[in-house]
């Protein structure tokens, strides 16, 4: 929709790419036309945000188009804008009791906490599951058996964008992160889940900006 | 950055708005100015997509703005550019040897296919989870005891788009789609499973808009 369609928005953005900054006038010259009739060309280019004019200066590229619009709505949108309620255990929970809670809550994953809601561990279906058919008692087995531990978890805040969430999600292969404010504990730095980001989250954002609510 | 910031732009397209299709001389005659001083106006009003030009009819109103712009980007793509492989069991499966082929595969949703590969049920890592913790022998364990059996399925198609398919998982609350094509069979209808539909994929997607790649 907003292609440049014509030769002399083309000729006229290849200039601006190349010279630029550069005023009206100079560019008119370059293609041997009058100020007059480039004002439209002009007008268009700066409202696709191809080019941007500053006063005194002239002319310059920003190389934006359709696309880059897109990036830059995706991009706005916060963690805190799309995230759920947490959903957690504390460590001297049992395992059963951990997949109990997932079912109760109809979750995919629950964040182990301990002193409050300081993060310790996180545990997936998939860790559920791995150990629900290995024929063990899951009514006797601690949760600290299947949980991944804190070392190894990926996070996010609430102020990192659903994109950088989202990129974390497929580069961790993980269901849900842990939306965490970062608080001083003594002689360490501890997490405090206060929320949860997962594909779901992300997914349902993707049908809010397909129905052009987002 | 395609707002329309110039109180003229915005007299132009309400005038477009509430008397459309109207030439550019008549909108010039209302506005009390020359057809030449609308020009770039005009042509900034058809390049953002709020309105659009008919050759010898005039200009129209369209209403689309940047929103609808991403709106359309999302709606061009298509279940068969983002959809996976489908992981697949038979029917005789045992329940064991599923959630084992589920590991293998690293997903969370397996197809259980009869006759080939028509689709007779699936089965989710909530579905396994559920039956492993109620302490019974998986490996003596149907797989048609745990799966959600055809009716109930929810499913998707290579041409659908990805937006409505995105959707389906949301409402449906599911976190897959096997992605099917209609076969005939004797009496009947059937699905054939060409495909697997999951909100990873719709999160990877998000990343690759995210990053100007889609």
């Amino acid at each position: 929709m907003i292609a440049l369609t014509t030769l002399r928005q083309k000729k006229i953005a290849e200039i601006v790419r190349t010279s630029g900054p550069i005023t009206g006038k100079q560019i008119a010259a370059r293609l041997f036309v009058t100020r007059e009739a480039l004002r439209s060309d002009l007008a268009i280019l700066v409202m696709s945000g191809l080019i941007e004019a500053r006063p005194k200066v002239g002319y310059y590229y920003t190389g934006k188009n359709v696309r880059t619009l897109l990036t830059e709505q995706i991009s706005k949108i916060k963690v805190r804008d799309i995230q759920s309620v947490p959903v957690v255990v504390t460590t001297n929970t049992s395992a059963y009791d951990t997949i109990v809670t997932m079912f109760l809550n109809n979750v995919g994953t629950v964040f182990v906490v301990e002193s409050g809601s300081i993060l310790a561990g996180i545990v997936s279906r998939k860790d559920a599951l791995k150990v629900a058919i290995g024929g063990n008692d899951m009514k006797e087995m601690p949760i600290k058996v299947l949980m991944t531990p804190l070392p190894k978890i990926i996070v996010t805040t609430p102020e990192e964008s659903a994109f950088k969430a989202a990129k974390k999600l497929i580069e961790s292969e993980v269901d849900s992160l842990p939306v965490v404010g970062v608080v001083s504990v003594p002689g360490n730095t501890a997490y405090e889940v206060v929320g949860r980001l997962t594909k779901t989250n992300i997914t349902r954002l993707f049908v809010e900006m397909g129905e052009g609510k987002q």
